[in-house]
């Protein structure tokens, strides 16, 4: 029998404690599972640092990965299978494409993208293209499978409504992320009915599209999003452990830069510091290797990164203040001074940090980061997007919400044992007492 | 004011999915939390291999030691505070031998414990007794104090009280534990009605006793715990995964012993090999350092260490068959055998492992392992053994429940490329098709 | 001992599916809990007619009085003992109110206080006050004690802190319904953290207030209630349930007042139809007199009035469109015209049903039914109203929400045995295929 | 189209918290549940007098019936369509058959049942089969459907397959009832995937198997059924509720066989009393009719029948002690006899309750009450009995456990005003203080 086509003796399970079990019948999904490269993805967490601050958030992208298929597939087969807008020819394609949709994140992408102009987008891409055994088992589907499952995960596939299932405003994606991140971090937001929302999607040409009955479930699920990025995704605490994390590999590449000798040869950092990262030295980063080197530079001659890994390591976090980048640049300016004065270099030890979010967007044309707006089907057949129907979510759309703040070593400025004076005024400065 | 008796200035709480909230008041505790020894315990995983399995047993020993300490929080301040038969100076020492009282876990205990004779008991007293953060901490509670808390966990503490809160048949270690990986694997074992038990425990001379109308809730727990056993503790592939892990570092051992060149020196590993691990080098092992190892040694010229760490890597496991070794001596031994002809070595590729629980017992005194067995609060204020009063334990008390299996590389079994012959009878003999 | 310091020997429990365990050891409340005026909460639902849509919906305003007493021990005791803004003296004041706080309520309170013009508050002041085993209890306190508990219910007793914690915004009420009403439905929406409101709650002069590290679970409750508000209170088959109960009684009444004979003379009704309910008399309406009677009222020799309860009884209801009333009223006179011709009689069988609410508001001095805003306690000591720190409750705040439905019972548009033609104009102006 | 293929245009969906949804989209199914002899399940209790000790158990029997079907559905629909053991033409009665299984109760069963001598099942194959609104939905499937449908109900239909779904040690009636009546009361027992049970459930010649692999679930199923029993359906307060109604209504038969005028004639229970209830009578009782007689009772001459019903409705219920019929009848006699002369009738107010369960059993042919066994179905496909295979399971298997109590008036017994020595005398032997 054809590969694409082939199932398995006996279905398998895996449980989960989000959806309760994981259900697997197709070989290529067992297959891919199977490969390495997706294995990979229980050394990579899903949350990155924020274990720091809600200490049940140590669950892998191997799990989310999981659960984006299950979703997937739940819709596929049991919503939109026999619909005469749904081509069932694509099922294959979408299940593949939910699974692997994170297949190129690294450990702590966040941080190690900004330090070292990573794209994880570009690893999924390349994984799934290049020579891999995750490659190998898609090409057995068919010589342009590859390419296809890429091209959902990049949104450029032609087949509009597969791509809105992966990647929109109400996504499997999403769905997943925000109820699994909810049950281990143990926070009581991130519940909505996604039973509910699943059978009210309708497959339409270009889109998924929600029964008008399904609204309130739908709120439901965008104030829980809401409610999921300010107190989890951007809390300060971990905000605060991303800084010292960016701050480590800031300092690393700048030692290599300026040709310091690490007692252990950083070996798997080299193609990061160099900017030409090659994909098979990318399949071994995963954060046991990036905690290994943390663990051994807390024992490095060099003052600031010894120091940034053991309060990473040790989670001794910097403290912050509330800070308005537009209208306190001066205290910045000022407190830079101080910092550098009172020995405490501010390039790593002052840091800005600032989250953003838009909770929900209707559709804005031509503009950045375009996104499109959920769409309710009513009962005349009509679509009509989402915040002309629901005041609540009209209430909060297209409001974005940003956040800044200044951190700094608290601990630092409270040993008198030099510099006194100035870290007295930078205390005052601080209004710390 | 003294030390023990500081409190926060406002209580701190961490938000857990086990029991809500986790609340800590006391200096001396969040002092203790903040120590780097129990910060390691964020990079130890709780279950093991158990996540090759259920993919959700992620969580640390870091979150099941702040779920301990919690529920003698509880115990202590919510129902023994105000008792004539309790002493409220305990409480501080009760609380601080929950947090503290898994402080010496390494990576991957069980493996480790078994192939370099260590004792994860002997660490938690050393680290508790020696020059760590942690017992700078406790020293200054008292000068005796470090001595109490490693007595409480030692069990030989002189208030049996104190120590049958910690460990006993139904102790707040195994509360926790039972509940938390429950929650974090998805099955539907290990839910008892904890609040219960907790309010119907009551301070005795020398042990917690339950109060007779508790009986009910307590019977609920053992079976929860029986099951959690034998449902997820022994589940056959984790116990595939402990088998390989085990291999790995048998080999490593082996070869380190016969003067293998190592591609990049296991310095982590060297006071292992020897067999005396100095304090300080314990404390550097975690989970991160021995998979950065794995990692690294997937690369390494012995074609054993490199296949096992990559089985492990990829979750490429041993399948099994039930063994009876009382029985089946000769089927093993023909099995070695055939083995070794096929040219794959017995010792690493065909291993026997077994499990064995007792799921309650009443008290057998001078027998190995003695267990002190739950005793019911009667109306009339006598104790009585649960198992007397309670004909679901008595039927399953004092019953040893053992299980064998036999470990195999199926995929090396049935590549036909060399000694076909031989390898089609191993399968028969396993009964492979 | 004082009664009013009296504890039962052994603390009572009762087990509740929302919060676990209810507890009760004040020596009053257990024999306000045993007085049949309490006893007969249980004989009149929490929800009305809610359980003909969510058929979970079936329990009774004793559960929710219970909890409302359960959230209001816990503030009391867990929260604000010790803390100087509090006075424990009002305690128990606090406590009973909390218990009796709807004491008043009749069977389907809403269409019997329409119908009948009754005013459940003032039942429940008569209870509290009158001679009834209740009181009993409560004077046995002290002289006063009656009289304050009922003031704190009627939200006129001098310590307003007191008032607030029962009634305001974010009362133990609203925080005990929107939770159980969500539970017994199955609904998702209804989930809020009540744990961490109830541990940032502060009392203050005249009010309690939120620390503002709290804003965001508050902000979770608002829009919960939001959603249950509109997802299950207001639904409009509930409505349409309500709709029919009020018909009966219209019905029932103005039968009673044209001399007809009624089978079995409504006793239980007369002194509701001659508007001069006497405490005892009241005393004696529960749901299952109520229920008795339109069980047999289904063979009374009026049509309608036999119709209806038939409808009611075995839920044959009716179906619903939306009505503009400011825009729609001419459709309306045209309908209730075809109706009369078609020999359905409109006042029974034409009906506008409204809804309306509003998920917040702040302080508007003056208008009618001024509500408390919720208030922040900020860092630096200052209170906040909520709406200026929460963009999510501004967006919403003061917005009121209103909705119109006309109903009428399909089945008899359809049925095409008598006055045909007329039936296809209404069913042509309903847009009924 | 035929009616027995019909489905409704849009699927129907009930909220149910148990199985969170409810799907309907057989036409057959739709019209079953509008009928009123359904509807009228409403209004009779789940659990009888349960309420009375776990406040939340106020659900009714419609809800469980309801859950019934799902489950049914499910497995028909999910597991077993398409395996060749079975007939998918045998779907839409045991859908139907599992909707109507409970259809005969009356108003508290139990009681009912003993003191009028009827037999709820009797009634449900009555209703099938009569003059009914369910039989006329029935017969339009076919003119054999409503024996058919009764005849599974009855375990008489040929097929034991579809008669071992809705009737077994294991089957979709137990399934749903341990787990609402759990989620109701808010005990914590009652839990097990049933998810994971359904899934191994397989279809063979004359009855539902489990496969070897559920076997865990299945013993977790057994231990929740043995809690339930011994927590909730057991427990003695519900008894102590159970057996005033009981007296209650031996009173009334008894007042009326002796030509007792009641004030109001009691006509609902007329046919009972002369112990032959035609059906359309029966279809008149449900718990409110009950509960009005009861109401207006509390105001008879009578001084039992007054005093029982003041009790049931105020919850003031008789207190117990131990009792061994075997050994303590001369006390039970002794007992008698001091009531008597303290003017306490026993006949009404010393009652003795016994109550007994057999968790598990084993198949012994040809004893009353014959019960199916569960079966395995082991790898090889043999089947083995469940007790042969479970360690747990045999060590519960066959053992009957039964419990005694002795019921009486505790606060009569305390009421001195009269015959105070004869009083202390029976306090003595009750062991009251």
């Amino acid at each position: 029998m054809e590969y694409s086509k082939q199932k398995l003796h006996e279905e398998k399970v895996f449980k989960d404690p989000v959806h309760r079990y994981v259900h697997v019948k197709d070989r290529v999904i067992w297959d891919l599972i199977g490969t390495k490269e997706f294995q990979r993805l229980r050394r990579v967490r899903q949350l990155g640092t924020t274990y720091l601050t809600f200490h049940g958030a140590e669950h892998s992208r191997f799990n989310h990965s999981l659960g984006v298929y299950e979703i997937i597939r739940r819709i596929v087969d049991d919503v939109f299978d026999g619909r005469p807008e749904w081509d069932q020819e694509e099922r294959l394609l979408s299940l593949c494409a939910a699974l692997l949709h994170d297949l190129g994140h690294g450990p702590f992408s966040h941080s190690f993208e900004k330090v070292f102009h990573l794209d994880h987008e570009h690893f999924t891409q390349a994984i799934i293209l290049g020579d891999t055994e995750v490659n190998g088992v898609l090409t057995k589907v068919g010589k342009d499978f590859p390419k296809h499952v890429a091209e959902v995960i990049a949104k450029t596939y032609e087949n509009k409504l597969v791509v809105s299932l992966i990647s929109s405003q109400i996504d499997a994606d999403r769905m997943d992320y925000l109820q699994r991140d909810a049950y281990f971090t143990g926070v009581s937001y991130g519940h909505f009915d996604m039973e509910r929302i699943m059978r009210v999607m309708r497959p339409r040409e270009d889109q998924v599209v929600i029964k008008q009955s399904g609204m309130h479930a739908v709120e439901d699920y965008i104030m829980s999003r809401y409610q999921m990025y300010w107190q989890v995704y951007f809390h300060p605490v971990t905000r605060s452990a991303e800084v010292i994390l960016t701050k480590i590999l800031h300092r690393a590449k700048e030692l290599h830069e300026t040709g310091y000798s690490f007692k252990q040869k950083p070996l798997h950092f080299y193609s990061l510091f160099t900017g030409s990262v090659a994909l098979q030295d990318y399949l071994k980063l995963d954060e046991s290797v990036i905690m290994y080197y943390f663990q051994i530079w807390q024992e490095e001659e060099d003052g600031i990164l010894r120091d940034l890994c053991e309060r990473f390591m040790n989670r001794n976090l910097f403290k912050y203040v509330e800070f308005d980048p537009a209208k306190e640049y001066k205290k910045h300016s000022e407190l830079e001074t101080l910092f550098k004065k009172a020995g405490i270099d501010p390039e790593y030890y002052l840091v800005v940090d600032s989250s953003s979010d838009l909770p929900y967007d209707f559709y804005r044309p031509g503009e950045e980061e375009e996104r499109l707006p959920i769409h309710l089907l009513m009962r005349n057949n009509e679509l009509r997007e989402l915040s002309r129907e629901s005041d609540i979510v009209d209430s909060i759309s297209g409001k974005r919400r940003t956040d800044h703040k200044l951190y700094y070593p608290v601990d630092l400025l409270y040993d008198e044992s030099t510099k006194k004076n100035i870290k007295r005024q930078i205390r005052t400065i601080l209004e710390l007492s």
